[in-house]
């Protein structure tokens, strides 16, 4: 497009327990560059900061631009966009994410605000880009009421209705993991609750339930790809597993479709990649739960991007504001 | 307020299984007059019609106007407002109350424009307008993302956030009566699913449940209300019941609040008038299940807005239609 190809492009950033990835992207939402490291552990903040800093001098130096940004006749970026693990101050964007120790009430968006002065700089929670990307460029597009979920360690998600992204009070809706599946007889939630979608579903807690039901996989740090590696060759465990995680999906997002009347659920994450023995059962209890005329139109399908899913709602956040970024 | 006295009024209209409602209301909301009368039952779809247009002549006269609305002046009306029991097709109004059985895919919208032509005419689900009334001008007022709950005969609701009336892909989203909250063991439920908020909280639901756990009511057709007067007096049972519908109505809050991240919570309809009885509970397990930092701030209240409600949710759909109407 000629607009994309004439617009200043942004620098995009993903930050994740697992992964840190950042790249620059066109106004379309195609990447120019990208690239991503393990998150290391082990380090204080100063010396992730730093880590990720030297990650976006390669990217910003691959796509020829200097450490400011800029680039050889001197124009500048866009903006930042920027998706980071929760918890969050939102839009302040002190993180303190879940699986990132070194980082508590961290100030990401004022240190990349001190880096990249002058252009707008937007951080948000990595499950709300991930949705966010998946709608503005993926499974979602085109549509006017989504809902992205991602399964992986965790289960997250963000809403989009009415064409725009949905923040809340304070920037934590979407937060679809801890809609109530099984508030008696549920597994206690990491948040303090009992039965949410995240404590039955999340990849590990799947793993240790399986493990106790007698699953015995070939190595000591199996994960929930095992397991869905294992439900494929037809484990019986490991295809209750699969489906006592389908099942919390799916009742979670007949919830879902009801109060929010949706008309496309995007499923990513690690788990996802399991296909079928996930979303098989997930359809059945979606359906065997939501039959309102209204709520059969509802469809549940596997997120389109790939791994660069984060960047690209990181970059919707800069070139698509009007739909994704309420904060000011 | 000045703007409002000089602004035309609008005729509003609120239709539900008990009782049919009109009124003539000023641009802030404040009804000039309103009536209502008892739904007529063994009616067919044109006698009700007319029970209703003669309803609208009524409090229309009694506002200084004639049947076509104007005042003495020549001056006609802003619009015509109506709440009407679901489901409908939105937003074109087609209504097929589920307690009203003389109107199936009666096209109420169509009618009243005909009616009042060349003015717009929007028709609305009841609930929806009741939350939206409560937004505007009741305990969600200046707040951004509030849900407003009407537990009654059956359990309704409506969704703002953002400031903004959230439709969905149907006009169906704030269907809160069918988040799922005891999806193996609950009662089964009119919509087909089973253990949804509304199949254990509506009043004849909570009724049934105590006279199978021995309530024995003074009268053959004791409702919900005589099952609150009796909980307020101490009776057991009638407590349980109360106590099982506070739980169910604080665990789909819980989910609610996870999702969309809620400020406030409006709960009105004729089973909020047991207070405390039913808040107390709620309140309990909407704790017990949300724990996180955000979900903590949501504040439960009762409906502030009495008998009058959806008429007043009925004026906001044309006197602040920025906020409460998309439907064109």
């Amino acid at each position: 497009m000629a607009a994309a190809a004439s617009g200043h492009p942004a620098l995009v950033i993903d930050i994740g327990g697992t992964k840190l990835a950042a790249g620059v992207a066109e106004p379309a939402g195609r990447m120019i560059t990208w690239a991503s490291i393990p998150t290391p552990d082990s380090l204080d903040a100063e010396q992730l900061w730093r880590t990720l800093e030297a990650l976006l001098r390669k990217v910003l130096g691959e796509a020829g631009r200097d450490e400011a940004g800029l680039d050889e006749s001197g124009d500048g970026l866009a903006g930042v966009g920027c998706g980071c693990g929760g918890p969050m101050e939102w839009p302040a964007g002190r993180v303190s994410p879940l699986n990132i120790a070194a980082w508590r009430d961290f100030p990401l968006r004022d240190r990349l605000a001190g880096r990249f002065p002058e252009i707008p700089v937007r951080v948000h929670n990595d499950a709300i880009c991930l949705a966010v990307g998946e709608h503005w460029r993926g499974a979602g597009r085109g549509t006017g009421n989504m809902l992205g979920v991602v399964v992986s360690t965790g289960v997250g998600g963000g809403l989009v209705l009415g064409g725009r992204l949905i923040d809340g009070a304070s920037g934590n809706a979407g937060h679809v993991g801890h809609v109530v599946v099984d508030p008696e007889d549920g597994p206690p939630c990491a948040c303090g609750g009992r039965g949410c979608l995240e404590a039955i579903a999340r990849g590990p807690a799947l793993a240790a339930w399986a493990r106790e039901q007698g699953w015995r996989p070939g190595q000591a740090g199996a994960t929930a790809a095992d397991l869905a590696a294992d439900a494929a060759g037809g484990h019986p465990v490991a295809l209750a597993a699969m489906r006592r995680a389908g099942r919390a999906l799916g009742i979670a997002l007949a919830s879902a479709t009801h109060l929010c009347d949706l008309e496309v659920v995007s499923v990513g994450g690690g788990l996802s990649q399991a296909g079928a023995l996930l979303f098989d059962p997930a359809e059945e209890f979606l359906r065997a739960h939501a039959k309102f005329r209204f709520a059969r139109k509802v469809r549940v399908v596997p997120a389109a991007l790939g791994q660069s899913a984060g960047l690209v709602g990181a970059a919707a956040l800069i070139f698509a504001a009007d739909r994704y970024w309420t904060g000011g």
